[in-house]
């Protein structure tokens, strides 16, 4: 049984993250953290975990004492705290933003602030297993990917590996509001968010370097991307619609082939007419669906920005990790509606 | 032509009100006040606005040199300005809570504060015309309803009136999400609401006392109300689900012929069928159904929280005031869907 | 391993049992039937389960050949075929509503047929385990309880079970759209149940009588109770606000403790405070909290109409009815958003 | 008064038309047509409109006796009717696609049948004042634009007139539930669109050759356009995010004053920052919003598909045939929220 610690647990990626674990078969939640909840129960601050995480809230993450630690702390924190979690022999599988860029020069760009802990920065590998499974076997620090980076990546990544993106991409994003965290904002106010989509991020997403630096790590000069998230009056789920410039003439039933082949071995994507989002509500799915509209290819990419976007990607990266089956404890499927 | 300022602008319901008054042909607003938006146009902090209502905020309701003022500041504010107003000759409909109460001390155990306004409380007319039009012509001072005691008092009436309350009623009302104003809090942030029914406001909301107070002014001792309101995932609308405990024995017909006789001079309150929000959206109407479920009588009420549960009823309150017909500027209907 | 069949595989609460019992590490789904699907996979009807059920549908409920059978077929359906399956030794739960009534009058009365089976209607335990537990271990046809049937009786028991309801009960229940089944119709088209919330099933729907059917059996003669369904505009989940009359004065500390001690047995009822829909989505769990309004006792009821009201409830009987912990495959907490 | 009949008039758009009209000070409804309903009123068959339209339905359109026809039929059936009216000189707004299109053959790939009224076909004038107001002055049959396309053409217009288009342009456009129309379907079935976000008409919806017949005739060849619709969990509103390719650089102030200078004396259309969809509710207007996001541009175009692109567009389309200022009962401004 692999111990594991759970930092910054009291927000929606952090109580996700428990409620996935709660179930895991190999990997056992030994302690939580969360400085403004210290000493209350998990089920006081999530009542859908009472009586299936019983634990209490610590506050000082020295005391992390774990083989793993899953550190879900807002971007600028977790790169005060993680050095010293892997300097004691806990391996980090981060779900913030900190540890995802390869230049700390990008990463002050797009948080405003200099990176506090560039050592480990370049050592920290990119969780997203369909692309670097191999690399993450042998991970000390993961940075789990952002969820529209998810989304977009997993949809780009068959063209570029294929290296058929020659012109500009369009990625219109559409995403439920608890991407947006638990903190209360006038943007995620009901009455404002409830009959509306909103454009928002503009002029740049805080995830398109992020999908930049990750794309020029597996192909070419990645092309020009316009990232346009919407804010959707969904809760859970991301819906990408990918708009992309080809090399060569492609059809339906290519596109379908190109992305079936690329996926074969991923258990969690799957290739696939249009998804809806329910089906992924919960899982670690991302379902991708790749057409042509016309003379034009477009590929839609449906996941869950909690889960495959989230905790659940962060659950299969623990298990490539320490060699388990990567569906271990994820094995569920979404809803039909 | 009136000249009417509106103070406390910004709001949800002042920003309805400003809406539903740039069409009203002999109401003009001259002046709008809000401090903390004092120098911004009216078009800047409500875009839907823009063009239609040309006006920049003002910051000293001294300033006020109008016929009439519509106060929508939160509880416990306007009774530190309206006595000012009504000293100058403004006449003054107040769309908050403080001047809804007969009772000093009601209003104390109430809101938390004592009055500091007393002289006036006892001169304000409550501003339900459907109950009270002839003493609102001549008023100086309107106590506009709450949304919730709209609702309720409307489809309670009728009952009232031909005294065949005899027992306990429970009141089940279910909100949208705009009753709750403009500031982002917990309980209506985007993820919590969105996928919910919530019971809220326990053990005492403070519309019931509201209520009460209405009903013994109209009405014998009013029996024991039990009411529970509740967020449900819409931004505009009430509907409440009554169940009264009567006297004698009804039908569906004998019911509907009470309401509809009891309203044949209102014509905002309509009775019929079982009746969608969206028919209210946007209007000063309350659509009642009274019918028999089994044995029991059951009376559903449903109007829009800004409407007649807040602006559109100021407007018809100001109507009354000005001896206009009740109906000008407030033709319009509400939605099918 | 327990080999179970599905029948009337392809609707919503089908699929949800399918979800549920692809997890299941003691039953194995062996066949599904539907008339209208059949030769089709399961994966092309329910998309969300592709690659997690790989079984094609089958036509002919002759060929059962397992231990168990669900049925999940609509009303006048199941009392056509469970018999046969009876004969051949299959155990059933039956989730329509043809065997959750005593006497074969009322299931006239309420479903407009006679019914075609009586002599296994007496015969049927009505499959609330909290309620039945012993009878439903050795039972070999369950009736598996209605949606808004388990809320409500899951609040009301301990009041029945102390003896303290004395008069009339109001249940205002608000219930998703899930509820109403696959098939579109007017009442469920999005235009018209997205912006509004709509009492239904007017005068008398016909999960009253079942619940009356269930009071019955368990207590004295139970009292008047007015029973409103509303549609609200969420897919799953129902919360019922229950309004009792009871006998002796109570308080919240004594309704919480006495909710409390009933249920200290039953591990999916859980006591506590104002309870969150989410908590319950895509679980076996019902949250309970009686509270004190005012002078009267409140108790709120929530559910997931596919989940404890439905799909998750069969599999709980099912683990009874093998000898099973209850929580077999059914231990996923629900959401927190 | 211009006495005008709506034929057609039980859907939402003819609803929608209904309730304009009924506060519009120089055009009055004298007929309203529908064979499915006819010896109805509308207050049966749109219960919003009791009290305001007191008409009955009619079902014989030979017995139109108007100034002016509002045909809000289904594709394939005005072209049957329209003739006649304009035989007996009845002028035509026609809400429906029949006459949008110049080119028969266009017609007929689109709408899979041949046109019925060819000669008609081509007086046709198509109904977007912005860009058609003089033509539209002395025009008989004016074919009222799609929802979708009204809010790509006013997008496109300002960079068409100034032939800044030079490569393909992505049309992304999320719309409500409302444009599918008041028959359920399986896609509008409350459980399937309430939590999704669903790509739909592929690979060619009916409005983009639409789209490219209008662009065809105010500006040169059109750029390659690829068009995917969204269904999102709204019930009115549409929202096209547009990305387009321009001949030369821009920055968000050079398209503002574009946009701006373009829709100077148009007054409905709104150009500004990012757009709320309530702001358009139940009225006329488009907002439109061009920015610079990176290196591309941006524009994001906001309307009710039952208001600038249906109903309202049409009594607009009425004002400029009949000479009336075209905001004549169209002033109401939209929602804050």
């Amino acid at each position: 049984m692999v111990r594991a610690a759970v930092l910054g647990a009291s927000g929606y990626l952090g109580g996700e993250l428990l409620r996935l674990l709660s179930l895991h078969p190999k990997i056992e939640v030994a302690q939580v953290f969360c400085r403004s909840h210290a000493e209350r129960t998990v089920g006081e601050v999530h009542p859908n975990l009472e009586r299936s995480v019983e634990l209490k809230f610590e506050s000082d993450p020295q005391r992390v004492d774990t083989d793993l630690a899953f550190v879900a702390e807002p971007a600028l924190s977790s790169m005060k705290i993680v050095g010293a979690l892997l300097d004691r022999g806990v391996r980090v599988i981060d779900l913030g933003p900190d540890y995802r860029f390869t230049d700390a020069n990008v990463f002050r760009a797009t948080y405003g602030a200099d990176h506090a802990d560039q050592s480990h920065l370049a050592e920290a590998v990119y969780g997203l297993p369909e692309l670097f499974r191999e690399r993450l076997r042998s991970a000390r620090l993961v940075a789990n990917p952002g969820c529209y980076a998810t989304a977009t990546l997993l949809a780009l990544w068959p063209l570029v590996r294929h290296d058929l993106l020659t012109g500009p991409v369009v990625v219109d994003a559409k995403s439920g509001s608890s991407g947006a965290g638990a903190a209360p904002t006038a943007a995620s106010h009901h009455p404002e968010a409830a009959l509306s989509v909103v454009p928002y991020g503009l002029p740049v997403h805080r995830h398109l370097p992020e999908i930049r630096t990750v794309l020029a790590q597996v192909g070419p000069e990645p092309p020009t991307i316009t990232f346009v998230p919407h804010l959707v009056p969904l809760v859970r789920g991301i819906l990408c619609s990918i708009y992309p410039t080809l090399s060569s003439s492609t059809t339906s039933t290519s596109l379908a082939e190109l992305y079936t082949s690329v996926y074969r071995g991923s258990p969690f994507v799957r290739v696939g007419g249009v998804p809806k989002l329910p089906w992924a509500t919960g899982t670690n799915r991302c379902y991708l669906s790749a057409t042509q509209v016309g003379d034009a290819p477009v590929v839609f990419s449906a996941l869950d920005n909690l889960g495959k976007g989230g905790a659940a990607q962060a659950v299969q990266n623990a298990n490539v990790l320490f060699g388990f089956d990567e569906r271990t404890g994820l094995e569920i499927s979404g809803f039909g509606v």
